[in-house]
């Protein structure tokens, strides 16, 4: 891995990477912000008309089933195909899977149709990516889930070998993994659990890092999540005592002065 | 009624119910916030293929026709019935309900097929759902309709008896019947009236306060309102006078930070 | 053009317009509570069962294909066409028309269908609805596109004489042209163009203004690009230097509590 980590969010400012969502309708106005917060350029586009088209003209994919219906799986079936076609990176982040049969499904779905680059969720989504027993709690983690972080460091290695990507289980520290190596991130903060669509935002950085760095996914991975976790610190710093609102704005707030110097000096993180 | 009303939000914090919602995409991440700023955990699902399954693992289902389609309310009646079957409280909030045809058919249908727990929205929208003539002005209340405050008791206290639920009528004083007790909430701010989704937002803590808390749905639903109104009384002294934006953040950073203590000191009702 | 550029503000806080939009999901909050902030009223309403309903009680309807689809281009139609039946002021923002074909053709569609009051879009997209060879990044407008400005006049212009509406072309300086007359805005902050939705929200503004002063598009329009440029400035001079969170919550302030003093004290703009 890459230890200098801050330069790929200068590659994120300078190339201002244009990052494609098929997203959720729930935390999509934050995926769009903190996509322009780092640098790059957001466009959400679902119809099943364009969703190739848009795809096909992005730096980076980014696929979010948090509120999945039947119309825009294909679509994202449709994206995904597309940018496999031209070697554009794609992340998924299966929101809620193992919450019910129809979001399970449609995980395994996109999983089989499309390439992946790098694969994000909490651990309950991972165990149920990987075929293990867990219990998702909506789209949270259930606390049952919460395993010791070396298992967490085995799924996710695991799961990354089997998909031929990278993969990312977000928790308290997170796992990052391309099947050979194991990085562990230990920033950010518990207040990020109390705000929704922080795992989104995770992807929204994790394809604007790919989109920057095409060919260096686990380090776009690692740097994504190093600045979400220090975002996450900063605001908590900022305004976590002011409560969740004010929380909310410090977090765009850190994510859109984050720089590669800042971010280097808080980085925490260690290889398993 | 309970004279304790900082009791259930404690429950709230201390159970985090599972809060499904299918909701409208205008104000869904702001009821998403206050849901996870209460304490309890959100679920935004509506397809038809995991409406009734995710309603079934929930504590509390809140159905809101904000943004309803013909899709859409199918996943209502079918979360709803699912909800029906296994004794889980539900909450709807018929937004706009007599601003089109379309919607005040949706909003019977809704109310046809399913047995609500707690009926909110406010004096335009209820009068539209007791078959009285009011005049909706889009999603809001219109100003002939701002009826004297004896008046919003004496319709909630006859819908709920009609439809044998909870009734809440919200507006410059909120009105909570059970067909037998009236109580009017007192707090708030005219404020609220300024941000989009407030209602929604009172929706989704009354699915909060249900989800902790069965059996128990009058008093769940006075003390949500107790809870959004002192909150808004709240936000409006930390951030009235910097305008709407902070205001918002404010709102959200009360609901996060609310305790017992502090809405039972704050908590301003009388009985009819 | 009217000089007493905050008479029709004060028409907007008094009349309360009630303004209907089909909108996209990233940005329809901001949307709804920038209407809601500048003292006008939103209603959001997409459902082709209601969307004529709709259109035909409110002062003005906002279009724009931010996140289209075929169900809701379909609605827009629908809506469009209700108003153009009654004379309501119809606002039409082709975002991200030029990044794909289905886009592009929505956009003609429309304007083929619907008779428009105010067009409003960043330079790529007008460049696209002109028929002239533009390169749409996504929903932004592309730097090779960015003309400089007596071009932008002229395609304003053009666009203005051939459609028989007004023109907005959205940039570091805005121009709106009648078809005769052209106005450049001066006003605003780039820190604007870091934030999602600030393009949707000023057509929101446009439909606001329109709906309070029908008969008076062009100078609703102005209006309107003024009052968003006046607020970006105000916001960065609030809170720019805390970061993008924080920006986006006093832009909101500063619509929230503009008059028709601060904005006349503060507009500038010239005629061409």
């Amino acid at each position: 891995m890459d230890k200098k980590v801050g330069n790929l969010l200068s590659q994120v400012r300078e190339s201002k990477p244009l990052v494609h969502h098929i997203t959720n309708y729930v935390t999509v106005n934050d995926c769009a912000n903190i996509t322009l917060g780092i640098g790059a350029s957001p466009v959400m586009a679902d119809a099943i008309e364009e969703a190739a088209d848009i795809a096909a003209i992005s730096n980076a994919v980014v696929l979010n089933i948090g509120t999945l219906n039947e119309r825009t799986v294909k679509s994202m079936i449709a994206a995904g195909r597309s940018a496999n076609a031209k070697g554009i990176p794609v992340v998924f982040d299966p929101v809620g899977a193992g919450a019910s049969k129809f979001r399970s499904d449609a995980a395994s779905l996109l999983i089989d149709q499309i390439k992946l680059t790098v694969l994000r969720g909490n651990i309950s989504e991972m165990k149920c990516m990987a075929g293990l027993k867990g219990a998702t709690k909506g789209v949270d983690a259930s606390e049952g889930d919460a395993a010791n972080i070396d298992d967490a460091g085995q799924i996710a290695k695991g799961l990354a070998k089997k998909l031929g990507c990278i993969v990312v289980i977000s928790g308290a520290t997170d796992t990052v993994s391309n099947g050979a190596e194991i990085i562990f991130v230990e920033n950010g903060h518990p207040m990020l659990g109390g705000l929704t669509g922080t795992g989104c935002m995770a992807s929204s950085l994790i394809g604007s890092f790919c989109g920057a760095s095409k060919g260096r996914a686990f380090d776009a991975a690692v740097s994504a999540m190093l600045c979400m976790g220090v975002a996450g610190e900063l605001a908590y710093e900022k305004a976590g005592r002011f409560g969740g609102g004010s929380f909310h704005a410090a977090l765009h707030d850190a994510v859109s002065l984050m720089d590669a110097q800042t971010l280097e000096g808080l980085a925490k993180y260690r290889e398993a």
